[in-house]
This record gives structure tokens, C-alpha cells and sequence, in this order.
């Protein structure tokens, strides 16, 4: 008998329990999505729990202040980001470069409120500086491995100083270019995939005048895709 | 006697008039640098007032809101930038495009809050919207002019479709490296100056393997120089 009422006991229990992790995830989610449609600075903690229709106590409850909302979001892209990075390795060939580009390229999208004003973002939130600044450079790293493999092999990088700044320019691209051309299609009807399969598209063309004849005509029928 | 009469009278009008053209003009440049350095999101008309020590009330005087200062703002800007862009024309050698390409890169500079959160600054104020779409694509037109008279003569673009696409990225790349390498930069001494070299090389980058030898080593010393 005592057996079956502590079970009886921790049913509710264990609803309570899931009920809270329930509104903490949430926030997390309808912060991210409002700061993705509006602008992290044009959202407030109130303008969040309005959203969810709970009492801004409760989002207290869970979270200190806007700051602890963006830390736990920042964290939360950041492991999404490190787990999509390691597969880096294993890519063969400019068809399976394209399709990790876009795992990329969409993750980015998911949290597209941290590259919208990236300077301003950092300078606000200096507990999320760091992390940030490691991300960046962790996609700058990917981007080199894409150089380093998708060069023609008749080309000696060796002779060339610059390969970083040619990384870091296709690190911007793939951040910046679908906020950019999401506002100069705002009319027609493009779908986020359209987008993003632009951003694989754009990144890579970089790389145009380098690759071999037959990357050059993958390349070209990816592009046709879209 | 009325002759001269009228004349004493003139002097102190014309002062007023002076005056009051200089506040008009004042508002403006005060209303660039704090957008500039705070973000255009984060300065109201009161703090342009505090700032000039001037009433809320004389600032209302010359203009009618923020959205006719950043109006008023964006046509100094395209102004501006047209005078530049018209000198493309007369432009020989990687030397003469760098230099050029400076001076662009310079204007943005002046006006960087604009490229702070592009998207937001469009979709906020929908009456500049135009005006920087515009003044985006002849950054665009511009890049393309770059493409066609710095890639080398052996390579015949006619076979290239993608050439919008390349324009497009190294538009983007001028507009938005100075701000992404300010942040990282933030705890060093780069200057102004710098920053905008780099931009430039970062922007040129793109073009290097297509680039004649004489033409990448002329980039090469280029870059040393800051």
C-alpha cells in the first residue's frame, strides 16, 4: 500500500517537474523567435511573457533578466553549432560540401537574431563575447577546410599568404548574405530553403576561379536547384 | 540714408539665418555620430537635444522626428555617394581601383550605423527604403565594373554566369568587414585607417585567382601597407 501511494504521489510530482521544464524551454523559444522577427533590442522581458501569456514573475522565476535569457540561448547555439562542426571531417567531394554547408547555413537561421547586429550584440551582452567570438572562428576554420578540399589539386596553395582572409570573407557570406537578400525578396514569395540554398551558393562561388572544371559544373547544377 | 539702413538691418538677419542653418546642420552631424557609436536603435531625439545642449523643443523646430533626421541623414549620404561613384569611369590600374575603392569604403564608414542592422534600419523606416536598396545596388554596379577591368585579359568572362554573384559578395564584404573587424579588434590599436585598408584588401581578395601575376603582386605590396 505505501508502495502504490508514493507512485500515486509522484505522478503529479514528476507533471509539476516537466511542467516547469516545459516554461523554461519555452521562453527560451518564444524569446529566440522574437528576437528573430523583431530585433533583439526592440524585445522586452515583458514583451516575451506577454507573448506566452504568462505573468513576467513567473519568467523571473525561471530566468534573472533578458541577459540570462540570451546567455542560455548563446549556449544553446553554441552546442547545436560544436556537434554540426565535428562532421567536418568526414565530407567527400563538393555535393556532401554543399549539404553540411546548408546544415550550417541553417542552423545560423534558426538563431539569425545574433548576426543581425553582431557588433552591437557583443557589446551589450559581455558575458556572451567570448563564446561568440569562438564560433565565428570555428565557421572560419570549417570555411578553411572547404578551401583546403575544394581547390583543384593543380593549384599550390602554398604560394598563396591569404587563404585566412579568403575563409573569413566566406564565414561573412554565410552569416550576412541570407539577413541581406530575406529583405530585397521581402515581396516575392522565397522560402527560407530558396534562401539558404542562395547563402550555400553565394559562399561558394568564392571558390569559382579555383575549382576544377567538373566542381565547376556540380556547382553550376546545385545553383539550378534553387 | 535708407540704403544704409537696410543694410544694418541685413547683417544681423543673415547671422540668424546662419545660425539657425548651423543648428539644422548640427543636429545632423551630432544625430550621425551618436547613431554611429551607440546604434541607431538605442539614441531618441532627446538624447540628440542632451547632447547639443540644446531644448527638445528647438530640435523639433528644425525637425519634425528621428525619422526625418535619419531621412535627412540617408540623403546627405546619397548625395555623396553618387559624386563617388561617377568617378569610376576614369580609373586605370589595381592602384587607381584601391585608392577608389577607399574612398567608398570611407564614405560607408562615415555613415556605418547604416550597416549596423541594415535589415532593421529598411524595415523601420520605409521611406529611405528605396534609397538604400538603390544605393546598395551601385556599390553592386560599381564591384562589377572592378571585376571586369582588374580580372586578367586570358580569362574570358563570357563563359562566367555567375559574375552578379561575385559583384554582390564583395558589395557585401566593403559594407560589412569594417565593422566586423573593428569588434575584434576592439582591445588593440588599430586605427580608422587600418581598418579600411584591410577592408579593401578583404574586398579584393576575392578577385586573386583571377588576377594577373603583376596585378596579385601589386595587391600583395598593397596589403603590407597596413
Amino acid at each position: 500500500m505505501i508502495g502504490q501511494t508514493s507512485i500515486l504521489q509522484a505522478v503529479p510530482k514528476q507533471e509539476a517537474k516537466t511542467r516547469k521544464m516545459k516554461t523554461k524551454q519555452r521562453i527560451l523559444i518564444t524569446s529566440l523567435a522574437l528576437f528573430n522577427e523583431l530585433g533583439e533590442p526592440n524585445v522586452t522581458t515583458v514583451d516575451i511573457s506577454n507573448e506566452m501569456e504568462i505573468s513576467p514573475g513567473n519568467l523571473y522565476y525561471h530566468y534573472r533578466n533578458k541577459d540570462d535569457i540570451i546567455e542560455h540561448i548563446v549556449a544553446m547555439y553554441e552546442q547545436d553549432m560544436a556537434k554540426i562542426i565535428q562532421a567536418e571531417q568526414a565530407l567527400e567531394g563538393l555535393v556532401e560540401h554543399w549539404l553540411f554547408l546548408k546544415v550550417i547555413v541553417e542552423k545560423n537561421w534558426q538563431y539569425r537574431f545574433i548576426f543581425r547586429d553582431f557588433e552591437n550584440l557583443v557589446s551589450k551582452y559581455k558575458t556572451i563575447e567570448r563564446k561568440l567570438y569562438r564560433l565565428q572562428n570555428k565557421m572560419m576554420q570549417a570555411m578553411l577546410g572547404f578551401i583546403k578540399a575544394l581547390v583543384s589539386p593543380e593549384i599550390n596553395l602554398e604560394h598563396f599568404h591569404h587563404i585566412n582572409a579568403l575563409a573569413d570573407n566566406m564565414a561573412m557570406i554565410l552569416t550576412r548574405s541570407p539577413l541581406q537578400h530575406q529583405e530585397y525578396n521581402s515581396n516575392t514569395e522565397t522560402t527560407p530553403s530558396d534562401l539558404l540554398n542562395h547563402t550555400c551558393f553565394q559562399t561558394l562561388i568564392t571558390l569559382w576561379p579555383w575549382m576544377s572544371f567538373e566542381n565547376q559544373n556540380i556547382l553550376e547544377e546545385l545553383s539550378m536547384n534553387y
